[in-house]
């Protein structure tokens, strides 16, 4: 491993950090909510260290595979440890262990909270909060490639460690383009997001925390009412539009802006995934009819939370535990499936499930015919053998290691269904699960050890596993 | 497909079961228990269509391994479907459908009742339904090829498609042979386990109908009271010893017959087995000594329940729905994993686990060294793969349909716990779940469609999924 130029790496993106938290300090002298100097004895510190570790001598500037999984773990876990610390300081949070599972779930786009009452914190805090959303959900390395110009191999690495789904592509062949265009897509969504929210009434401030969240898939809301709160059918379709909208592949919008239509309307993902959300709105519509709502009230809420549950962002405008049975599995399936490969949205990604489905009918089909070659193609492309192996294995990890991690939390003494679905919205990034995690509930009901473990479920889940246990892989060779 | 040779041994497997009803109507002629008439009643038809079936005129004698897939499937529905009979004649049951599931989890080893009472029933139909446990254990086809001398391409691809395990092995070159050598052991373990129960001062007819249950792992009883009846430790450690000796690889007892000691003290997938029984066994009873039950009665307890649900078995001996949280979620964890492969047991198997956990850190391993060539080894030998590919297949096969069949099921109105535990103890064989279908209760919760549903689980499952599809596939070609 090439620890110089790790250190270095991680300094800057701690570097990037502080500069990242300057916003949430002017949005507290703004407000005068008295957190001002929580951010600043946060980023005064964090430079420094972030200047020292930046300016460590390197002879060797190259990285392998490898140390991009190193490099991507550590972020995370660097970023999250400086994070909290503003949290903490503030005085919302009673331990740092609280804090640190709030911005985790910042971070992840999780959305899950261990707060009852976030309009408790000051504005400079929920801002924060906020916006650590919108930065996890393309990537923190990402980010910094855009900003921080380097050599191109090495941000193939780190951007393959990153971004979520089967493959990473590259949209041009240089990293830093690819990364400034996949960032200017995103931006101006969440602008015309925010203008949208703004022109439906939506106080200023709430509109960008809520713009953050409904852009990073993430789901942190203003306050404890959360877009029920708003109660305005507007707000509930734009939101519901948009959330849909940053749960698809991004490189879909890279390909409509080169007009290429023709290659969009090919998407295989994209198709099922709007068929899974036209089949499970209509479903839990008709099966939540029963509630005596109407049929309005049945659809709107059903889109809402539909949307919300696949693209892992986590908004609730109704409580889903006094749902019929029917729906309430139907969302526990949408929380395993999750969104596209390559967008803002977590979960076990649409493109996986479609590998899988159409490897087993091609083992179906090699049992019929077994001579016959059979490949299994993703938009009419055969997907190569190294894809269709990882993406196995990665079903296999994703499936044990659920199972161990509610095993694990089961010591701290809930029922099987919390556990289960607090598991599987900590693991795909969604936020709220069922019964005592439901989505009117929060994660306080979890006592601290079991906050800090879902704090690894989160991050394990956001970077899709191998960079994490790649941090305790010994290695094998010099460099 | 050679349909003319499929009908032909399909008539031959009902001719079979016709034969192997003999006994229970013998018992019911002993005891009187007025059930005799069902058997007749049964046996008659049976033979008739069985003859006619089975002289169907056949040109070819070659059957393709893609029509061994599909008599597997369609003989397991018609000996269930025939199976059911008398069960419904009898009286006991309310409807056809619910006689069907009593039968279906007979025949695959499940052991889920529809009954409260069991008792209720006659003698001869108590001990058709073990019986079935104990012929659906080593496999129906495998009992078949035993007596009825078959081309050996023939019996391979029947072998292949019903015998559980990610690969299926020829003990001899000859199937016939390797048939006889398994029921060999088999029997004679069982004879062994009847034995020993009748030491034990259990009555005789309890004593073969509790062996059939254990040596197939099974589960079905002779009462309500279950094996907590006979109240006696001796009964319970003979019980739970031979239902972990009948979750072994039969090739393990094949191998010590033939005195290759060292090959057996070789297999991963065994000590892997016995490793989980013990560490399970003693986190379960340190976890339910805060019940305030003893150190003692905490071990026999804990000793028995992972015993019967790792087996797939489904003996119990406490309701272990008390049992804290951590202790519940450890019984669902063992049912999704389940015996080892080419036993009498159900589940996902050890030796799918081991093969899925390795190729999870052989992907780490091509992570950091991305040109070295990395093979998966098991008992010291490369994995194939094809077996490689297959596991993973069946893996994401499995817990896709986990999902599907939940979801299908929770229209029934119930809580998804129950559902959940419903649908993984049927699909891996077991038989009690938790909460309404736990070991106290019984599958009577569910509506008729629901069971008849949970039928298919349960042959999708003891047949590990392949066979079921390809009784829908198209054909691709002339044979």
């Amino acid at each position: 491993m090439n620890k110089r130029k790790i250190v270095s790496i991680i300094g800057k993106i701690i570097l990037m950090e502080a500069l990242l938290m300057v916003p949430s300090l002017i949005v507290s002298l703004i407000y005068g909510d008295g957190d001002a100097m929580a951010f600043v004895y946060t980023i005064i510190p964090a430079v420094i260290i972030g200047r020292l570790l930046s300016r460590v001598k390197q002879s060797d500037q190259r990285i392998s595979s490898r140390d991009g999984y190193f490099i991507v773990a550590s972020a995370w876990i660097f970023i999250s440890l400086i994070g909290a610390v503003p949290l903490y300081i503030s005085g919302g949070f009673q331990s740092y262990w609280n804090a640190l599972f709030e911005i985790v779930s910042g971070f992840t786009t999780t959305g899950a909270s261990v707060l009852a009452k976030p309009e408790d914190l000051g504005h400079g805090i929920i801002f924060w909060r906020s916006f650590t959303h919108w930065i996890g959900g393309m990537g923190v390395l990402v980010f910094v490639l855009m900003v921080m110009p380097m050599e191109n191999d090495n941000s193939m690495h780190l951007v393959r460690a990153e971004v979520p789904g089967p493959t990473a592509g590259k949209l041009v062949p240089r990293m830093r383009t690819t990364s400034m265009i996949l960032y200017g897509i995103y931006t101006i969504m969440t602008f015309i997001l925010l203008l949208l929210l703004i022109c439906g009434k939506m106080p200023v401030f709430d509109s960008f925390c809520i713009a953050f969240g409904t852009a990073g898939t993430g789901g942190f809301g203003v306050s404890s009412a959360g877009i029920a709160g708003y109660n305005s059918l507007y707000l509930e379709i734009v939101i519901g539009i948009f959330m849909l909208l940053f749960g698809i592949n991004f490189n879909v919008y890279h390909l409509i802006l080169l007009r290429k239509i023709g290659d969009v309307l090919k998407s295989e993902e994209v198709k099922v995934y709007l068929g899974i959300v036209a089949f499970a709105t209509v479903t839990i519509a008709l099966n939540i009819l029963s509630l005596g709502i109407g049929a309005g009230r049945a659809f709107r809420d059903a889109f809402f939370q539909v949307s919300s549950i696949i693209t892992t962002t986590g908004f609730a405008t109704v409580d889903y535990n006094f749902w019929p049975e029917f729906s309430k599995h139907t969302i526990v399936m949408l929380m395993i499936i999750g969104a596209c490969a390559g967008s803002t949205g977590g979960g076990f990604k649409i493109s996986r499930m479609i590998i899988l489905v159409k490897s087993f009918f091609a083992e179906i089909r090699r049992i019929i015919t077994p001579k016959a070659v059979i490949t299994v193609r993703l938009d009419s492309k055969p997907v190569d053998k190294q894809t269709l192996n990882s993406t196995k294995t990665y079903m296999g990890a994703y499936m044990i290691l659920i199972c161990i991690f509610t095993l694990i939390l089961s010591l701290d003494g809930l029922d099987l269904t919390t556990n289960l679905t607090a598991v599987l919205s900590c693991f795909n990034n969604i936020g709220p699960g069922l019964e005592l995690v439901g989505p009117m509930n929060n994660f306080s009901v979890y006592s601290d050890w079991a906050q800090v473990l879902l704090s690894v479920v989160m991050l394990t889940g956001r970077l899709e596993i191998f960079p994490m246990f790649l941090l305790f892989a010994k290695s094998t060779h010099g460099r």
